[in-house]
């Protein structure tokens, strides 16, 4: 994915078709989708390789996903060798696997030898055992080598991440020597910010930012320059720990080493931020009870991944229509109570997820810990008391007004307080819990919040209720 | 906040306290905050400038959240000038405020001047206009030019978050020449990966990688390896599209030009991280109704940020109460009614939020657009549809059992069936009508979904259960 040295192939000889693909709105312009559609229809092999074919990885990967997917099909055909399979690093799971299934393994071998480590490694790890086995079967040695060795970490590490593409130079080179190597050598990769230092046996001794060797005069050695790498990662290390030690010290790449210390490859922070993005999103998903699915899932995996919360949440409804059953009586006697019950619950909810998102936040981005978990609860808790009193008065008078009655008026105010309160002690003590059990508070809290809310809403409305009206 | 150069300066000299001051779970470690508040009772200079003044600067900003106020003041007093003003940038705004206003401004000025441009204005840009004029005013002439050009652009916009140092030359100069300069050149910046070329009046022309530098015989001319940088960014340019140019084309780092082309300063990738960070925050805030407080807002802050929202929901959660109210003599007669309605409007509820938030993402991230969106509008009603079949079955079986009623369970279950199916509609038309209005649909999206699935809820249960049960 990491591709700063080739944007000058960017935009270029599209004249026709405009200088930019995309429209104001940021999705692709409507004409030129047409032109591409007229061409694919027309098999117009020349149109795709002078329009299509040297868009940029992440411009031909939006497009892949805004045309039809037998048109997809058609176009990677049509562009054969000439169908730049780092595209299919910037689309969705269910359209790569799409594409890459249809394609031989001859055609993505061929292909594959040409992209970084990292990216190559992106689409054989979505493949099945076999068709992979096939493909790096057609590989060099060298490079089949690598990527084996890449594709034997866990998913989702660092070393799946990594590009094993870098330069390394022993420490008793002089800053001369290593500029003299880099004009000579024909396989650099293809883009690189840092040069690392290691002994025989590849164990990492050091690393030197290119800024740093330009400054330097050429008689002075590698190993009075070259600073201590305080953060290499270790290749089985989780890609979103790796995430967090790159946002925090700033890094733009980061060593990675095997269990001996040995360079593997590096990481950059161009794939860093994907995992940033990507992590970021699964908690907004997961907050309100969604798997990890795509846009381009089908209707019935989207509706697989989607019951189970639904279930969940199912469970703990009829939990609190129980709580109301306890108060039939009441109900059947006062039917105001039934009309004005879900606002106190519902405000309940709407005030516990407000906390509940603020502490899911601030515990993923680790903000919120030991050290001041106190101080935010007393906080949250201030804050209940204010914006239960503020929304209870309110209903209160709107109720009371309503119904003609000041004591449904008292009654619902008191009950929207209780239930205020408890949702902002529920909205940070729920996701604190599960986070200290070893849970993702953000997969699982809005349950608990919202059963919090439901039944304490309903409890203490009807239960207020009972006392205050029938006694 | 770029920093990649000074890593060596990490965890140096905590030999005593240890190498790390983290805990497992990412929390500062309880016993190395006792020495740090011990030192800071006792006044012991000497161990907090040899612990605590040589942290990374964001290891700084965490020690600075994690201790009381009062410690905060009397470290930054104690520390004096080996206070680094960067571990500002990397704590929340209210503490950031409170430390810089108690500083004396002749302080902030002499450690500004050692700050890169982007922190510096980071800092800078918060203070009332007074103080930070009076700052400006100690600074040497060059420097405060600098920051009052950045100072200048609107907040928010690349011009604020880019760095105005940065490393130029014309594009008559050879490699040989370009090496020679940053070898003599005193006043380089602390840290680059790119080299920007440009004529006389700082017009840009191009831009050329360190490492291909690096690989071109010194005998080349800067002009024959430049490649032209397809994605300057205007300084003007709201800081959030210029994180979004950085995504797609995975760029470390971009010219800044001002109205007329020419070069004004450097953005680079870790400030952009931030940006996206931020950005992915918001809308996960938004969606629940929070605004952008901070962890460490107070309780009356925090309460009037997060008020308005439960006030929107007031109003609605009325309309579904007098949606209810229109049944009063249908639940008068069969109570089962209100004891079940709370679970169809808040099953409906939880599913519209689903769809919701998958589709304010999309939305966010660009990956939906009026291309597709008539197919992802008819993937939502299907699953929909197959969600309020399978919920609406089980719901009926459980709640026909529970009240002993065939004619409840079929009611409630088709009744579940018409909500699923609204709330899939409304989750997914809501936020595109607010997105093609050009509304945020992070913000507002949730409130008129769970209009539409409570009053559908309501409306369809007792409006099916008036004509079933009572005629």
């Amino acid at each position: 994915m990491s591709d700063i040295g080739e944007d000058d192939r960017l935009r270029t000889n599209t004249d026709e078709a405009g200088d930019d693909i995309y429209s104001e709105d940021g999705s692709i312009r409507a004409d030129f989708l047409a032109m591409v559609g007229a061409a694919i229809a027309d098999r117009d092999v020349l149109f795709l390789r002078s329009h299509v074919a040297r868009l940029h990885e992440s411009e031909l990967g939006d497009l892949l996903e805004a045309i039809l997917p037998e048109q997809r099909q058609a176009l990677v055909r049509l562009l054969g060798k000439d169908f730049d399979l780092t595209a299919l690093t910037e689309v969705d799971e269910a359209i790569r696997l799409e594409i890459v299934d249809q394609m031989p393994n001859e055609q993505i071998a061929a292909a594959i030898g040409d992209l970084d480590s990292d990216d190559a490694v992106y689409i054989l790890e979505d493949l099945d055992h076999e068709d992979r086995e096939e493909i790096l079967a057609q590989l060099p040695f060298t490079e089949r080598v690598r990527l084996r060795r890449a594709l034997d970490y866990p998913e989702q590490s660092a070393g799946r991440r990594m590009q094993t593409e870098f330069v390394a130079v022993p420490p008793f080179w002089t800053v001369g020597q290593t500029i003299d190597y880099m004009r000579d050598e024909e396989d650099l990769p293809e883009s690189f910010t840092q040069i690392f230092v290691i002994d025989p046996t590849f164990k990492l001794l050091g690393v030197i930012d290119l800024d740093r060797i330009l400054r330097t005069k050429r008689q002075i050695k590698i190993e009075t320059i070259m600073r201590e790498t305080n953060h290499p990662i270790p290749a089985d290390m989780d890609q979103e720990e790796a995430a967090q030690i790159f946002e925090q010290y700033d890094l733009l790449s980061a060593a990675v080493v095997d269990e001996n210390g040995r360079l593997v490859g590096v990481l950059t922070i161009d794939d860093v931020v994907d995992v940033i993005q990507e992590e970021a999103e699964e908690d907004i998903m997961r907050l309100s009870g969604v798997g990890d699915e795509e846009l381009s899932d089908s209707v019935t995996d989207t509706s697989r991944s989607r019951v189970p919360w639904l279930l969940v949440n199912l469970f703990t409804a009829f939990i609190s229509a129980s709580v109301i059953s306890l108060f039939e009586a009441t109900i059947e006697q006062v039917v105001a109570l039934a009309i004005l019950m879900p606002i106190v619950a519902g405000m309940g909810g709407n005030a516990g997820s407000q906390t509940m998102t603020v502490t899911v936040r601030a515990l993923a981005t680790r903000n919120l810990d030991i050290h001041n978990a106190w101080r935010v609860a007393r906080r949250e808790a201030g804050v209940g008391l204010i914006n239960g009193i503020v929304i209870g008065c309110l209903v209160g008078i709107v109720a009371g007004l309503w119904f003609h009655n000041v004591h449904i008026g008292g009654l619902i105010a008191t009950a929207m307080l209780i239930n205020m309160f408890a949702a902002a002690m529920a909205g940070i003590m729920i996701p604190l819990v599960l986070d200290r059990a070893g849970a993702d508070p953000a997969v699982s809290s809005a349950v608990f919040v919202t059963a919090v809310t439901d039944t304490t809403g309903f409890f203490s409305f009807l239960g207020l209720a009972t006392l205050w009206l029938l006694n």
